[in-house]
């Protein structure tokens, strides 16, 4: 393994231990526990459920692997914060949404190689990412791995 | 700058953007939410400013730049829970700590060479790292980061 692969290897496994950590936490809290607000007045364990599916979702096009998988959570889980009143699907399919959307990521990811991992992201245009070249995948995959960390730790008020 | 650099520059851009949104919060916050427990029963304010504190002088020997500037931290906010009846230090000195630290770490931060930041950190022996190559300084970076992240996660809980 050369150094670049190295660096690559160590961003990779950070968002790796991530998502097992949260796995483990989803696997171990009960839909009545998900039912909770993580906090009095705050989102409930079901939202941030819902909240890191779909922005892991929306990872398939901003990282200009494929189209997304499941768009329509985009609106109840991204654009709105939590709402008592809004119609989510069931624990069980954001569980399984949850899943897919990381094992497209993780197989997209084995694939790409550590010059790929350097290439623009789909929210800079070519022009604007030859004087930007911090704004590439792995800059998301860091800023996406540091939201991940963040709702983990208002998920484990849940247990 | 050639990509080993830009490896390195986004490692620690992601840790800047952390540490200054930690700063931001801590600023805006009044000692009367600082006192706050985060959720009930959960981490005061207080205590995590002091376990952030804390971890990150820890890191001045792990990545071995220098001893600890407040060893006498570490039993209060790493080894314990959070404790009503502990004695902290105040609020004003452990937020000059916590600049402190993060000034120090970000001097030393600087001067690393994109292979310096893949050489062991202090935990691993100079045979162990012969086989694990990964447990680097820049492993602990990552690993800081989201744990300043999921802390931060709790802390928003106090506006």
């Amino acid at each position: 393994m050369n150094n670049e692969q190295l660096f690559v290897k160590l961003a990779l496994d950070n968002w790796h231990a991530q998502i097992k950590r949260a796995d483990t936490l989803f696997d171990t809290l009960t839909d009545e526990q998900l039912q909770q607000a993580t906090a009095p007045g705050r989102s409930r364990g079901i939202y941030l459920l819902g909240h890191l599916t779909a922005v892991h979702d929306i990872l398939l096009p901003l990282l200009r692997f494929e189209e997304q998988r499941y768009p329509e959570l985009r609106e109840a889980f991204v654009v709105q914060p939590d709402n008592a009143a809004a119609e989510f699907p069931s624990i069980s399919e954001l569980k399984a949404a949850w899943k897919t959307v990381n094992e497209k990521l993780a197989a997209h990811f084995e694939r790409l190689t550590p010059a790929e991992w350097l290439e623009r992201h789909n929210s800079v245009s070519p022009e604007d990412f030859e004087k930007e070249p911090h704004r590439n995948r792995l800059n998301v995959l860091h800023s996406r791995t540091n939201h991940l960390a963040h709702h983990y730790g208002q998920l484990v008020y849940l247990k």
